[in-house]
């Protein structure tokens, strides 16, 4: 996959709420697909997966089967990328001190 | 603007090809308009500057008018608050271990 179409998928997947809220969701410890659903109990089943194939297709969401169970787990190296390309690690330390600027100006 | 609709807006700014190259070219320094637009040749300067629009609707370029010039600068904090909402400062470095891993096993 070129770097542009996986941006696109990566945006993509990303420009939907729910699938931002899965991502929350996974973002401290993996999940089955059955606890997912369960914190998702306005969408069915079916609705979930398909979220989560985008979230996979975009490589944001790896699953991995035990038996039974479908374990997703976030994969935070395309959220990295976002940062690395428009900020990088030279600038983090200014955007750091920015952001507290604007977080004390804001209180 | 709540939260849930700011971030509609940024991921919908960020779905644009050519919107992710206009910060691309913003990322170093602040360009006016018409240099934008010699960037971007292929496109006229009236799809440029609905690009602009959409991207000052996110907050992710801020622009200021300086006699007959528009000098547009890229927000990085959207782009900060992305990092931080799905990796945050606490799991920074072991996101960049897991990133040197994934890039010395490619190469």
């Amino acid at each position: 996959m070129s770097s542009s179409n996986q941006d696109d998928e990566i945006f993509k997947a990303l420009s939907s709420p729910v699938r931002r809220r899965i991502l929350d969701a996974l973002k401290d410890h993996p999940q089955t697909t059955k606890q997912l659903c369960s914190l998702f109990d306005g969408l069915d089943r079916c609705t979930v997966m398909q979220h989560l194939k985008v979230l996979e297709g975009a490589e944001l969401v790896i699953a991995r089967r035990e038996g039974r169970e479908r374990w997703n787990h976030m994969n935070p190296l395309p959220i990295k990328a976002i940062h690395d390309r428009w900020i990088g690690p030279y600038a983090a330390r200014a955007v750091d001190l920015l952001d507290r600027l604007r977080s004390d100006l804001e209180t």
